[in-house]
Parts: C-alpha cells; structure tokens; sequence
C-alpha cells in the first residue's frame, strides 16, 4: 500500500472540497447539513485553534461549528512528547466534547506492515467519528463461558 | 527487522532484572544511583498508579523515586482515543516533572515499514530520557542562509 | 421475591462470564461490539478504580474502555454516608461522561415491599444504560390539562 | 406575523399544560416519557435556578430532571450584557449538559423582517432540542467543488 | 410496621413545631440552644438552597444556622441519578461540614423487609447527628483474634 | 437618636418606594437611569440571591442589573459568624463588581454611643456607593511633615 | 431603515479609517488619546483573539490595548448557541474588565420592526461603551409611589 | 460601662500575659496544654499572617498551632469594606478551620446603648472558642407549638 | 530501648489483629465502635490509596470509613523528599480531616538518644488521635508573667 | 538630567512624608482623602505584601486601603525574570484591581538616552494612577484616512 | 553604542537565518539540535502564540518544540502595564517551563548610559538561555565575613 | 557526635557568613554565581515567606533569588502535624521548583543512634542540592539478576 498521496490524490477522492480560505463555505454555518468531523493529522497549531475557537479559516471555523451542533469532532492529533500545554488543550477539546484520538499503533493486533497499522488506525477513526466500518479488526479475545 | 519478542528474549538484552513484586530491591530507594526511567508500553493503568504514585510494585514505586529525585521519567502511553480522565492524569505526571510520550509515527521521515518507524520511536524515547543517540535521524530541512 | 442470590444463580443468568483477571478477554478492547455497561453494586474501591482509570481487572479496564468509547456507564454506588473525596471520584466520573445511580428507594412511588423497591431500581438503572425497559412503573401524575 | 401573543393564545397550542407550581405533575420525573426541554424566553432568575438545580417550581424541577436523565435541555437566554455571574450560571448548565442559546438574529441571513428572525430563531430552538425542521433556511453557500 | 404516615402523625412525634415561613422562630439564631439538625427526606431544592445558603425559609436558615455553629448538619437526599450539578452542591455541603447522607439500603444486613431497611437507615441518620442510638445493629464480623 | 423605625418611617423618607413584587417596575431594567444602590441591611439569603443572580424580586433583581451596568453596589452583610460558603458567595459579588460592606464598628474613632456609631456606618456606606458625604468623621491622624 | 450597508457606506460616516493590517497605527498604543472601542459584531475568532491577548491585527492590538488601559471595551458577539469554550473566553474577556454585550433583541420594548430593535440595540451598545445617547428607549415602568 | 480600657488594665485582667516577641514561650508548641484561642481585634495584617501561616511572633505563631492541632480559633477581624484579597484569606482561614467573626452588632436584639452590644458580641466569640457563657442572651421567639 | 521489633512482637501487643485481606472484618463498616486510627508508618501507596478512597484491603477501607464517619486519622508517613503529586495527595486527605503527621523529630526538646525521639514521636501521635497521653513532654517554655 | 537622587532630595520634593512605622496616620484609614497611590520602584517583597494584604507599615497598609477603597494602585515592579510565584501574586492584585506597570523601556518611542527613558516611564505612570500629564509623548502614528 | 539596527544588520551577525514561513526548516523539528531559544523582544501576539501553542510560523513553531523538549526557552516580554489576561499567559508559560524576563533595566548598578542598560540586559538574557557569559557585571556586594 | 552546636561553632564551619538583615549582600542578586541553596531546619515562617516571595531579609530574597534563576532549593521543613495551609504553601514552593525535604528518620537503613540519623539526613540533603555526597549510605538491596 503506498502511504504517500500528493494532495491532489487526496482530493480526488473527495465527494466535495472547498478552499481552506472560504470562510464563507457551507460547512461554516450550523444549518449545514452534516454528521460529524475529523481532522486527520491535526496539528498542534490546529488543535490550539480548536481548543480556543481561534477560528480562522474554513477548518477550524467548522470543527468550532461541529461542537456548538454537538456533532462528533475527532483530531487525530499526532505530537509528541506532549508538553503540559498540548496536554491542557486537549483538556479544553474534550470538556467541549471534541475525541482526542492520537494515531498510536494498536500494539496487540499484531499488523504485520505500515499498511496494516495505518488501515486499522483509519477504521479506528472512522468508528469515533459515529461511522460504522465494516470489516474492522475487532479484538474479542477467547468468548467468555 | 522482528518486531514480536518474548519476554525472555528481552530479558537477555538487559543487565539486571528484578521481580516486579520485590519492593525491597534496590531501585526503589532514592539513594539507588539511576540516571531515569522509560516505560514502554505504559498501560493507562501504570499511567495511573504513577500519576497518583499508588505505587504498589517496584514498576510503578521506581517511576515514584524517579520523579521525587527529579530524574527524567519517561512514559510511552499507547492508549487512544484518550478521555478526559486519561488527559487528567497526563497533565499530573507532566505537573511533577514527567514526560508524556505517546509512540506515535513521524509522518514527515517517510518511514519504509514498521521497523524503521519503531526504531526511530525507540532512539526519540531514549533521547527523551537523557540519553545521546548516535544515528539519530535529525530533521535538519534545508540550511538556513 | 427472593432478595438473597448465589454467585453461581447469576451466573446462570447470564449469557457469557469472564474470569476478572482476564485482562485480554473481549470487553477490555474499545473495538469489542458492546451497548453499554452496569457496575451494580458498585463499591467506593470500584468508584476509585473507575475515576481514576486504574484499570488492574476486567471489570474495571471494561468501565474504562466503554468510558472513552462514549457508551452509557453506570454506577449504583451504594456507599452511604458520602464524604468529601467519595463526591470528588464521583464528579471525576460524571465529568468523564458516567452515570453515578445510588439506589436510593423511591419514596414517592409506594412500593409495599423490598421486592417492589429492588425491582424498580433495577428498572430505572437499565433504562441509564439505555435499555428500554418494558412495564416500567413511570410517575405521570395527573395528565395536565 | 403577529409577534405578541396573550398566554391563554400561546396555551391554546400545547397539547397539555401544566400549573408552574404543580411540584407532583409528571414532567417532575424521571420516569416521565418525554424527549427534551425548551425554555423560552429564559430569563437569568431560571437560568440561575436551573443552574443551581434550585427547583422550586414545576418549570425548573422538569428541567432538573431532563439535565439527570440526558435529555436535550436548551435555555434561549435573553438578557445583555451578561456579567461574570451569568457567563459562570451558563457555564455550570453547559458543563452538565444544557445548551445556551441566546436568540441573537443571524446577521448573515438577511432576513426582511421581524417575522422571518423569529421564525428563524424558532426553527434553530426546535433543532437544538433534537427535533428535525422542515423547511429550515440552510446555510449552504456555494456548493464545494 | 407502616411507612406511610401523614404529616399530623408526624408532628404529634414532635415536641415543638414550627411554622416554615416563621422566619423569626429560635432555631433562626445561632444562640438558640440545638444539638444539631437532620433534613429527612431532604430535595434536590433543599440541598441547593443549604449548599448556597439561600435561606428563604425557616428549614434553610436553620441548616445555615447549624453549619455556621459548627453543629452536625445532615442531609438524607433521596434523588437518582445524580447529574454533575448534584454532586457539586452536595460537595459545596460537605466542605462546609455537612454530612450527605443518600439512604441507600445497608446491603450487608440482610434485612427481611421494607421496615428493618428504614428502621436502620433511621438509626444511622441518628448516629451521624451525634446521637447515641440505643439496639444499633452493628457491623462486627468475627472478632479478630 | 432613636435607632429603632417602623417601615411605614423609612418609607416617607424615600422619594419613591415599589412594592418589592413588581418586576415590571423601573429599577428592574438597565435603561433605568439611576447611579448606584445600597442593600442594608442585608441578609445571608439577599447575598445568596445576589451573588447566584436569583433574581426573585424587584430588589435581587435590581441588584443584579446594577452589576451588569457596572455601577456601585454595596452589601452591608450583617451576618456573624461566616462560614465558608458565606465567604464564596461574598467572593462570587466581589469580583462581579460588588462592594462588601459589613457594618463593624469603626473602633479606633472612640464613638460615645450607639448613634454615633450607626450615622458613621451610614455615611461610610453612601460614600462606597459614590455619593460625597458632608461632614463626614476623616482619619487623618497628625500630619505628615 | 435600510440594515444592509456596504462596507465604503460604513467608512464614509466614520472620521477615521485604519487598515486593519497597520499595526504601527496610534490605536496599537497605549498613549493614543481614546475613550473606549466597540467591536460591533463581534465574530467568535475575534473574541479569541480578544481573550488570549493573540493581537495579530490592529482591531485586536487595539482591543487588547483598550483592556490594558482599563478604557471600556464592548464585544457584541452574535454566535448562537455558544458552546463551553465560547463561554469560557467570554468570562476570560469580562475578568479582564470587557463587556460582552450579545445583540439580544429587548423582548419587552416592544419594537414594531428590524429598524427599532437594531437602534435600540446600537443605542445600548453605545451606552455600555459610556457614551451618553440622546433618545434613549428608557424602561421605566409606572413611577414608585 | 467603660469602653476604653488601657493595655495596661487589660494585662491586669489575665492570669498570664506573655510578650509578642518571645516566640519560645509555651504557647507556640504544640505540646502546650490550652483549649483555643480568641484574636480580638483582629487586623487584616494578622488574618494574613494566619492565613499564610507567617508566624513571626508569638501571636501568629500560636495561631498557627491551634489551626495545626484543630483547636477553636477565632478571628473578631474589623475591618470594612472587605475587597476580594481580605475574602480569599478569610476562606484559607476558613478552610484550614479557624472561625471568622466580625463583631457585626446583632441587629434583632435591641440593645439599647454600646455596652449591651459589646457584651453581646464578647459573650457571642467566647461561644465560638468553645465556652460555655452563663447569662447569654438568647434568642428564641415564641416557642414552637 | 530496641527500635526493631518482629510483626509477631508488635501482634502481641495488640488486644485484636486482623489479616489484612478480610473485607468483611468489623472495623470495614461504619458501625463498629472504634475511636479512631492511627497509620505508622504510613507509604506513599497507603497515603495514595487513602486519598483517593482505593479500599482495596482493611486497612485502607477502614482508614476510609473512618474518615467517613468523621472519626480522628492520623498518618505518620515518612517519605522524603515529597514532591508535588505526594503534597496533593496529602491535601486531599487533610480536606477530608485527616491528619497528616511526617515522624520529624522534634528538635528543640534536646532528645538524647533515638529512644526518647521515637517515644516523643508516638505519644505525639497517640494525642493527634484523641487519646490523653500521661506524661508526656511539654514544651512550656518560661510562664508568662 | 541626574538620575540619581538621595532619599532627602526626594523628600524635599514632597508635599508631606510620613514615618513608615506610622500605622496610625492619615493614609491607613480608607476615610483619608486621596485620589491613587503609586509605589516606585516595587520590590518583590512589597509585591507580596500587597498581594497579601500583610500590612504591616504604613506603605503596605496604605495600598491595601487603596484596594478596598477601589481607588486606582500602580505597583512599578522592577524584578526580573519572573518566577511562577512572582506571577501568582501580581495576578492576585491585578484582580483586586491594581496595576503590574513594570518599568520596561518603551522601544518604539526612539528616546535617545536614560533620561528620556526615565521621564517616559514616570508620566505613563502618573496616566495609569489617573492623572493628566501634559507634554506626553503619545504614540499617533500616521493619522488615519 | 548604536542602539537602532536594521533588520538587515542584524542579520550579518547570524550564522544561520530562517524564512518566518518556513515552517519546514530543521529548528521546527525536536531532533534538530539545539541548546535553546530567546525571543527578544517579546511582543504580547508572541507571548499568547507561545502560552497557547498556536504554532503559525516558524518562530512559534520552534518556541513550542523548545519547550516540549525541556530546553530553556527566555521571552523578553516588553509589554507594560500588565493586565490580567497577559499575567495568565505569562503563568502558563511559566508552568510549561519557560522563562519571563521583562528588559527592566536593573536599577542598582548605576549604569549611566543607555548603552550600559541594553548591554546587562542581553547579557542576563543569555544566561538565562544557559549561556556563559564572559564580563559579566555581578552584583555581589561586600564579601561576607 | 555532638548534636548541639552554638551559632558560633557553626559559623566557624563556614567559609562565609552574612548579617540575615544585609538585603545588599551579594547572595541577593541573581548575578551573584552560586549553585544552590539549603535551609536547614526551615521553620513554618521561612516556608511561608518562601512560598510567597516575602523576601523580607538577606535569607528569604536569596531563596527567591535562587529559585528565579532555576538553581535548587531544599527547605528542610521540621513541622508536624502538616494542616491545609502549610500543605499549600509547601505545594506552592514544589511548583516553582523548590525541593520540600521533610527530615524524616530513614527507618529502613537501620540506624543505630541519632549521630547516624542527623548524619544520613544531612548528607540526603546535599545530594538534593546537587552535590555528590561521597560516602553516601545507598540502598541497593540485591543486586537483581
């Protein structure tokens, strides 16, 4: 699995895409029909403008707007370490009820490669962002008697 | 590269090993010589018990001394996503001197596979503890002018 | 009804039981298919485990899994009289998104028995979790007109 | 659109209404089926008594009970300015759960009239209280590309 | 044993009555003599207007007047669940002396019915208030050796 | 001086007086022109009122708009001994802007008698809610050189 | 009355313009002669901005400026509904002296249209920023007797 | 009766004077047998030596080990009006378990001139240090039916 | 005097022992009669695990209720340095009315040797606890005058 | 311009000067007429001091009646680097409404020796205590359009 | 000494210099390597980017990996006077490990021209950096006997 | 060993003494090169006066000094029992990164009389301040495998 798209890759996946600039944008406005938000990777910067409502541009203007609609906010937020400051941010995310979701390989799964790691830790996202995946690795252990 | 050891395996690579249960053995006391601690994987559990220093085994009674004698305390916490709770006990072991590291991949190295990822991992969590590591890969980017 | 039941008669009821030393059985992972959970009792050490995340068996990893999974917990923390650090765990939990049920009688709804009393309790304490609960005694008082 | 309403017209259109000081009317249970709560105009005397769980009448009792059993709350508070006393009462009612919503006109709409920013308003209220709204003003903006 | 009694039965128990309203009675003055006080039931109402010293009528100031006297305070609150707003009156009580006391069934007794449950929730609402309860059922377990 | 008045006395000192039911009336609105105001004396359950912004009447009310207009408000506390939550609730009004104001007896100006006490205390009032008093008692002490 | 001016229609009434880019202005500084500030509306970003002192332009340079120098600054924020962190950087602003001042429009004036609660709105915001206004809609109610 | 004593008159009426600067006199060990203490005036200089524990004389000292080993203190502090600092020392004392108790005059009891009210507020703090004071005025009203 | 004792030597001492794993001896319940507990020596865990109200054996579940019950605990815990997580923990138990008692010995009373430290020490604890010590060293300083 | 003054050519610039041990003069008693205080230069200690309200000379017990009179107080702090505790205290007396101005030469102002930066710095302290200065360098800019 | 550079000289004085929007630049990373950071002057934007992690460019970026890494970072903050929002920024900063040093110029080592001032000031700026300082002017006063 | 020296016996062991009111000393001054600092015994005042920067004499400003400039700080505090206040204050010093180093006998090394204790705690208390204690009692245990 090649783990390097170019933007444009990215966007052709997209249903929809607007520019980051466009605060006038749809998504900007709480009437937007929309379930949910993720913010894959999310960076410090970004979860510092998510944590004080610094909203601006169209993404974090619409992550704020997905709080105050109380819909599903997940930052995959991937820094470390994590100084008292990045930790105290994140507090602030999910007080307001964002998901602070660092992309930590899940250990036990045992993934053989890259691809593996990055496909469950998407699917993982995915699932906290209120979306059903299907065929996702789930850890069950030995049925209980 | 393997990335699946046996307990034993690990234990070879080490100079000393002490039971889990032997509070009594030397790490424990404060006038034990010891440059710091890394903890890896750390459990929310032993993020726990290190955060309110319920330290009911040697594990989590060394991180303890280690951050009493204000020696570096390194906790690699695999956990996500990470609640409230967890951010609460994060933001106490960083609060008395300890560092939150979560194992989360570089994304711009551009890693090849899962070894090269937890290597560089393992060398950034040594580094985190004091310790110099050679063959570090830096992040240089261009000179500056 | 009888109010006095042997492990084993629970166990009996239920659909599947695990060890609680099983830390690696099903429930102890967040991508486990679960609705809910109830701690019932709950006890002042469980209450402790649960707000601080010190998750040293299944039942309480479980507690902290369905936490940061965002699914319905609830405790019926049967401690009586609450002291100062009993309402601090308690308001950890219920920050983090718990449900704190003491089953306190419901001295309005005349129950002529112990059996009415624990019986509705259990009622109620379902219908936190989540479960529609059939036959439910519910306080409508006079229909407004 | 008339926008002054005698309450015997506003009573006319509810299905059922209650006396303020009817303290054993059904909506001051839990048990009592209902979806949410919509208090408006909320003026800052209810909004400290339900921020206080002050629940002297049938009014603050039912929203009460709808913040302990996870039901929509939604104050349409109107006062300004708001000092730290009121900025503090609606932070206690968010953080258990409630949803401020002060009946500020939206600017961006531009509406002609009073009728379209109250029923705009109104609409919003319903949303916020779970309620889907037929005919709602969306904004869309220009679609995405 | 009934435990239905109307509020005349009740005041025939007492040896001194008084008027809520009667704001200018002697429990209203920290001389008046008093042992201490016990609120049974007590409401979410009454909890807040203790926690927040509103005291509008006689029953509040009296358990102001007790907390300011360092006299045992006790409130037997019978709500659940209870929500974040909740636990943080009762907390606002306990820091400033009072005692919560939810009357959650004693388990552990085995009582037989309705009457031995509130018989002993009874007893102990005494104890806390500093009064020596006489044929107190006792925890002892076997004597230790 | 005769230190004991009917409330039919106080009233005929007054320019206007409102019934302290009637919240339509004029004080109760921010436009209301009007400098500052004095609540004396006032009671334990007053400050709760006021420091909560459970505005119930014209005169919580009243107090609860002079805050938010920022113009000067003094409390003349007159409760003894103060407990912690009294403390908090004085706290809460101080830093919305209130000015606590128990009328202790100034020692140090060596009054002859109770009335000379009391028209000290008054003067010193008016002089927190901005208004300049003639003849007042200044301590100056000798002059500087 | 027309609501929907350019923005060259706004300029043109005002005696000044700054380029909102111009940080060396004479706003920026605490020295330049200045009564007080309106930011009318104030967008959620702005109120961030205004709340961590983030001064990244000249509307809040000067407002943090204003706060600073203890001159009034009122911020008529038109977000609804506001979320926990929307609340929060309101109190930060109203403990730093600022006034938050949502355009709510005054229910019991009465207004006929769009016209009379816009300049009854203008006029309070103005008043807030201490400016006496002419023709004021003052609440009055009948006259205390 | 006289209100003006000299220190020296004062010093006559106690069995055992010691002075401010002999800080290894008995009081200030804990050891030393004694049932509470009165500070009467109390200065806001000596509420923040108590607060803070500044125990630099005899005075404050001894403060301090009554706080330390939980016997009555009470504080006559005098001072008026009470900005935020005075308030915030006022609940460290409070907190750590001291009494604090201006000697506000008791309004309700009529005394008719300065002496009664002294005698009062004098009979009223040694209550307060835990000694019973024969001939107190109480109030009761009328009895309870 | 020997300073080592065996744990049988210290049993024998004692009128009743109990094995620290039964949860269900008298002392875990409310209701036994006991006056208070002392904890010597007192760990970092045992201080942790009072804190936070983590009962999981006799000795911490009986420190907790006899917290709850309002009965004296002391703690002689001997960790140094402390660093803040420990300094947190003891502030928790002090807020819940635990005495925290570090066995510093006590310089100025010019002990010869370890025995008188150690006995100085014990009876100083016996006190903290309520218990009357015969002959024990005061430290009375001259008498004053 | 001579920066370097003894303590009696100050003096001789004064109006009037008082002993510091003088608590009884005129600017201890909140009666005395005065219009603002400055100190300059601020040690740490007097910071603390007044952070504290420790009052125990006339400098600090005239800026803590200057606090509660709520007349404006300029503390000119002149430490550096800032440490937490430093922090802490300005903060609390920013909140009881002083002024932290530390004496930090103004950079843009382009003064071209000491004494221009002296002479700044006195006048910008003069405004913050609410007095007019002529002959102010105030920072313009380019006007606006 | 000239006090007034361009940006262009001080340039010629670095060995290496960086694009502000270059955000890809080695400093950005933690595994550059780096002794530490000063940011001279401060202004208050930077201060607030800092406190909030709000990594924009390259010069925020760095400040916050110095800090996540625990390498000193010195914020010559030039900001005066002080309000609370900036003292909160300030003291978080503090807390995550950095150092505020405001350029106060130091008072007691009678420099006599502005050349001097500037001169110590850089000069304790870059110890505080951790760099020795050769010619250092200390203070140490007579030497002690 | 002899345990009781005379001030000028300990003296004579300095290379240095300094008069404690010398405020001009050159410890005083952050550029004064030292490399720590120890108190030994630190009082509850000198605690007190640390924790809030009351540097009132050559003592408390050099330990503010030393902690604004990051050197270690260890205050051997002597007091017990610890109330709320003296916790506080030891958790401010820990905060600004002072060492709380009560002198705890260390009972596990099994010191045979006091020469032994004072002997260990003192050399503790150098390696706290950085400074290799050779000799140094240190805790091993066995050496694990």
């Amino acid at each position: 699995m090649e783990t390097d798209f170019s933007a444009s890759q990215i966007e052709e996946l997209a249903d929809y895409t607007y520019p980051i600039k466009d605060i006038s944008a749809g998504p900007a406005s709480g009437t937007f029909p929309c379930d949910g938000m993720v913010i894959a990777p999310c960076s410090i910067r970004t979860l510092s403008a998510v944590a004080n409502s610094y909203s601006s541009d169209l993404l974090t203007r619409t992550a704020d707007v997905t709080l105050k609609e109380k819909r599903p906010l997940v930052l995959m937020v991937r820094e470390t370490p994590l100084h008292l400051g990045h930790l105290r941010l994140m507090q602030q995310v999910a007080e307001t009820g964002g998901v602070i979701f660092p992309p930590v390989p899940a250990f036990y799964n045992k993934h053989r490669d890259l691809d593996e790691v990055i496909t469950h830790t998407a699917k993982r996202t995915l699932e906290q962002a209120g979306i059903v995946v299907e065929g996702m690795d789930r850890w069950a252990g030995p049925l209980g008697e």
